[in-house]
């Protein structure tokens, strides 16, 4: 059976529950958390916008913080990357490779592929580090942003401020 | 006091309350879940890769999609939109025009703005099916994926299946 045929058993249960009533459109806390598809941050519902993606890209999620400054009033970004992250493990030229060899003889794959950067990193701390200074740099946000950086250990569920 | 400065004090409860060991890299369930940053689906952690960006976008998100096929093994995408999404209340020329009105002076302002697709719409049972089209023609994904369409009601927690 497939896995999304889970999701109306879970959410009938889930809407039982629902007590939450219609959520603000405005986070109320007024910041952002960018944080890795697989490891998340424990924030509750409404009190930030929570983007995720793999590793915690700012690259990646820099539409979403563009709209959610401009249109939502958000005005801080805290960047989230974790220990044990794949993204440590490969890097864009491997995947690329990985890809391809997938249908050789399918070049449209070959094309679409090599349009991607991946944004692997080798070292956890500098990446968050260079996200941190790709935002503090990027004309889009807001001039008065605050923006930190954190490392989340997967093992033991704690936070450590890198910038 | 930024908002930033309450993680430390948050995060110091959670850890001690932390029972999840080390978490997989690869979900359990071999699935992707697409989402929009201040709606989320309540799925365990581990599940599933949970890509959340600004209305659930699956073009933003590609690259996240393509790391967690290739390398982490998942073959089923669910796309959730929800209610009350704020990408149904602006568009791409006017948040543009936002931007570049906000620092009129600034050319790298309007240079760097224009280089995005803020992929908003008008109506979200459309929004839903284009994505879930989006993701079914990409020759990225592989070939076998399943991809479903799904609206999430933030007024009662419910979802419902589109495509």
């Amino acid at each position: 059976m497939a896995a999304h045929l889970d999701f109306p058993t879970s959410n009938g249960k889930y809407a039982e529950m629902f007590d939450k009533g219609e959520l603000a459109l405005l986070p109320t806390k007024k910041y952002i958390v960018v944080t890795c598809m697989d490891a998340h941050v424990d924030i509750k519902l409404g009190d930030a916008h929570i983007i995720c993606n793999a590793s915690g890209s700012v690259k990646e999620a820099l539409r979403s913080i563009v709209i959610s400054q401009r249109l939502l009033g958000t005005h801080e970004v805290a960047v989230f990357h974790h220990t044990g992250c794949g993204m440590l493990l490969f890097s864009t030229d491997h995947l690329c490779t990985l890809v391809k060899d997938a249908e050789p003889e399918n070049l449209t794959i070959g094309e679409a592929v090599n349009k991607i950067d991946f944004l692997e990193f080798g070292d956890l701390e500098e990446s968050v580090k260079r996200d941190v200074k790709f935002l503090q740099e990027n004309p889009l946000l807001l001039k008065e942003t605050k923006v930190s950086g954190w490392i989340y250990d997967v093992a033991t569920g704690r936070i450590k401020q890198v910038v």
